[in-house]
């Protein structure tokens, strides 16, 4: 009845997506003071501190692409929504619009003392989003009038992999206890291999 | 004549409620001094403080997704639009746009002196919004041209709805007067039966 | 040939005054001074520096707003751009996009010594707009290839509402040389006027 | 199989070229100090360090601009997407949205002892971006499955236009070890020629 296509839905999240990726910049703040030459200023540029954020940036970056990638797929499999979808896709841009305060926070504690609260604050956001992709998936998937025709291997495949998404982010909040850049390099690690499974399972 | 099919509008405010509701995370500033440890900076962003700034993103980001499955149902139900529903709609987007200030205000005042104030200016807003959201509506309704066909039952129960929220609105900016918890919480109350009203009344 | 449909143009300006828009709010900053009741934040936020800022906020606004009704207008009438045309366009959005920076210079010194400064820096702006539009919509209808069919009157009514813009812009920076309040005034009439023109010339 | 078509992909990148496109704007800061007339507000607002922040704000504009329009015209050549294209565009992506960062740069350093540094940053970034054009277009046309019919002519002529962006970014990035000024007029000229060319090969 009032299920409605779903176009307006990806306008909105594409929006949201685009503007968090993009937002993430604003964190990289200028030096303000001045240097004495050009290859001061580069050498400042690609200092520790520097690359600390170049790698937070990087990290969220490529992390909200590959969850766009994610809600993009899942898009091409469902054919309408209803209000609850709204919600449970509400509650996944929730923590995608969150994702700049955890990457500041880990730009600026990475290599401190705090660094660990950081990493378990980061590793804890992407495990949040990871359980809302979840919620949003079983939803689209208990309600066959919301799926496309033809898309069952498909729907399996993304159901695999979900299975794994929040146990993997799970252990990458438990290893920031023990140590950040651990925790850290399983979050690259897992972004990396959630986008090459997509690469690989189209082969 | 002039009178456009809805695409263009759609996403326009698509765009503005995107925005208006990722900006809000500029609003949770990475505490700038060093933690000796990851635990006292993870109970730092536990702290009563932060727990209002988390409160007040909460608060504002479920109220313009709420505001934006409004938006999105009364687009379903209109197939044209004419200049002053662009107004109208602008009205709307313009409070929409300025959730982000009394949201900050919230956040910088609730659980100190000036928190009444602060409530007052949140509720208020709200109020203006519900205005807005009602005006819209009335000037879609009362041309026939506008409406898709087949639209009735929809209709009614959504002018139905709109006469509430105007109402319960006014009640949180009186409420603000006696007490700023009981004002915020009675908006938080709002988003909730209104998110969920949409939701039952599917059924 | 490689004249394309108008569907991405629209996409990218819409987010563009989307954006532009949305960013205005950025300008009104919480006061950061803890004020002792609820009564006296409210006081401060009625004084005459934040009416200011309201006032520069929604000045933006309506214009932003009134400019994408326009840019609305015009597409609605053309069936494809050509490059040249995504370059017009372009200058049209790079005076978009400077929009804040006025609007801020505005509201940081209307009601002080420089405002008469501010006030041609605003009018400039909105002149530069002005003109920009105009050059845009000349290039669309020099090549009857881009214009929709049976457009000629719209076209005849939009063309005579091209020519009186940008000298009532250059009359507003003139008066800045007198007055920062009678050209802000101006601004604010044209803006209320072009939207008001729309409206009746529906009728 | 699961290639998608291009619309979700193009909406997600025009919201990102967008919403970079209109942050450029946040780089020009409101001077603070209150002026004593509205002239020397004018005077200041036309001193060259001002100049230098508006030209750094054109050019980092008009480069996302012609980015943009490049985009458009891939998009007019292909009809469909497979999940790399989505990886390299995403590549791009992060390139265009890490613009904000040395055009402030530039505009902080311009004129000072560290110009050259900036510069170099600032070629450099263009010329990772123009390589990442170039990895985009080869993989577009590496698969005819991804481009539409009848596309021969203009494929050639772009890819042509794809081999001598990089070789002069490098060119661009060399001349900043030389001169700041020289390195930057260059950029600003690829801008122009880039903008040109498609006007040209049109006629």
């Amino acid at each position: 009845m009032t299920e409605k296509g779903t176009a307006r839905v990806e306008a909105f999240s594409d929006g949201v997506f685009a503007i968090a990726i993009t937002l993430l910049v604003l964190d990289l703040k200028v030096p303000e003071e001045k240097f004495p030459s050009g290859t001061t200023l580069l050498v400042e540029l690609a200092s520790v501190k520097f690359l600390i954020n170049y790698l937070a940036f990087f990290l969220s970056f490529v992390s909200i692409l590959v969850m766009w990638v994610n809600h993009h797929r899942i898009f091409t499999l469902i054919k309408r929504v209803d209000d609850a979808f709204l919600y449970w896709n509400g509650l996944l841009l929730l923590f995608v619009t969150f994702v700049p305060f955890p990457t500041s926070l880990l730009a600026a504690n990475l290599g401190h003392e705090a660094a660990k609260g950081a990493a378990a604050m980061y590793a804890g956001t992407a495990l949040a989003i990871s359980l809302a992709f979840t919620a949003l998936w079983h939803h689209a998937i208990r309600d066959a009038r919301l799926l496309a025709p033809d898309t069952e291997k498909e729907v399996i495949e993304l159901s695999r992999q979900y299975r794994y998404g929040p146990v993997a982010y799970l252990v990458a909040l438990g290893l920031a206890y023990f140590s950040a850049p651990l925790s850290v390099g399983l979050c690259l690690l897992l972004v990396v291999v959630f986008a090459f499974r997509g690469l690989l399972s189209k082969k």
